[in-house]
């Protein structure tokens, strides 16, 4: 089984895990993982309860994802959930970042003069922790090299879904969306917010 | 605040829920809770693990979501469960079930005579446990009165924003896909699925 990482702190946005898990969900050998700093039970404002490993448990991930969410902007200045995230991003295959979620993984550094976007409302707040990104604000999503990265939201699916895609392939993507039955924004440069 | 609750039991499908709780989480005086038959921790295949109060402490439910998922059809042959899930509807001002959850909601018998939609590939699984329904094949979701019933998976966020329409108004629905970055499928008759 090739291990899928979802990293989750207080105050993380409920779909921008859940939207690309139920697309991660249907490849047969990934097994997906709920990681936060220290592991225990994580809550969010939605009322969401959620039992997590630890970051120190998460081996060779193949997947990671990082979520976006109020909370980003308290875990954003924890140097050791920082540093944490940078070794966890240094060890995975793919690096996926939803909406704020980005923010956090350019703290790191690793997204440096990379391209990456993130959602509309908190853009220039984003953009603050990587002066050194190739930020793109019209974008559904951004794909460079091995990293990708979402606007806000909802987008995070549409992205996993082109994950897939440039993964799995076209078909697999299309099924996945027939299974779902969900209106795929399949052209990662088509944004309309 | 009004109380939001959802049902949730082992192997229920995640976007079901969190597609609509995301959408509903954006109301102020709504208060979220996750609810199964006896309370505690319940998993499912996409790995999570997350922790329920019981059905014996839903309150006075403002809206109860059911959402599908493979688990439905073991919870389904539990005359508990649906006795139970049949005592938690009679007191619910509103009813939203997504995908397969209106099979459970018709098992109770408190769909009869309603008009419903479920998800496609199991239509005819989900229609054998409400033969004096009038269940809709071709509709994104359906609303009768207070009863509101979706197609598969990501239809229930569609439905979820046109349940805030209905309740809300218009701007507040689309204030919410904004926020959400969400092309919401907004016509509850256009299915292309």
């Amino acid at each position: 089984m090739r291990r899928v990482y979802i990293v989750l702190y207080e105050d993380f946005t409920a779909l921008d895990v859940f939207g690309p898990v139920e697309v991660l969900g249907n490849i047969d050998d990934y097994e997906i993982h709920y990681i936060s700093l220290q592991g225990g039970v994580i809550k969010n404002k939605q009322g969401i309860k959620i039992i997590t490993e630890k970051f120190s448990d998460a081996k060779t991930p193949e997947v990671l994802l990082i979520p976006g969410g109020f909370g980003s902007r308290i875990v954003i200045e924890n140097e050791y959930f920082i540093a944490s995230l940078k070794e966890l991003i240094s060890n995975t295959k793919f690096l996926l970042c939803v909406c704020t979620g980005s923010a956090l993984a350019a703290k790191t550094g690793l997204l440096d003069e990379k391209s990456a976007t993130s959602n509309k409302t908190a853009f220039e707040w984003v953009k603050s922790y990587g002066t050194n990104i190739c930020w793109k604000r019209q974008a559904r999503w951004v794909r460079d090299g091995n990293i990708y990265t979402s606007a806000g939201v909802s987008a995070g699916t549409d992205m996993a879904l082109g994950f897939i895609k440039d993964q799995f392939g076209k078909n697999i993507a299309e099924k996945i969306c027939r299974k779902m039955e969900y209106h795929w924004n399949s052209n990662a440069e088509n944004d309309i917010f």
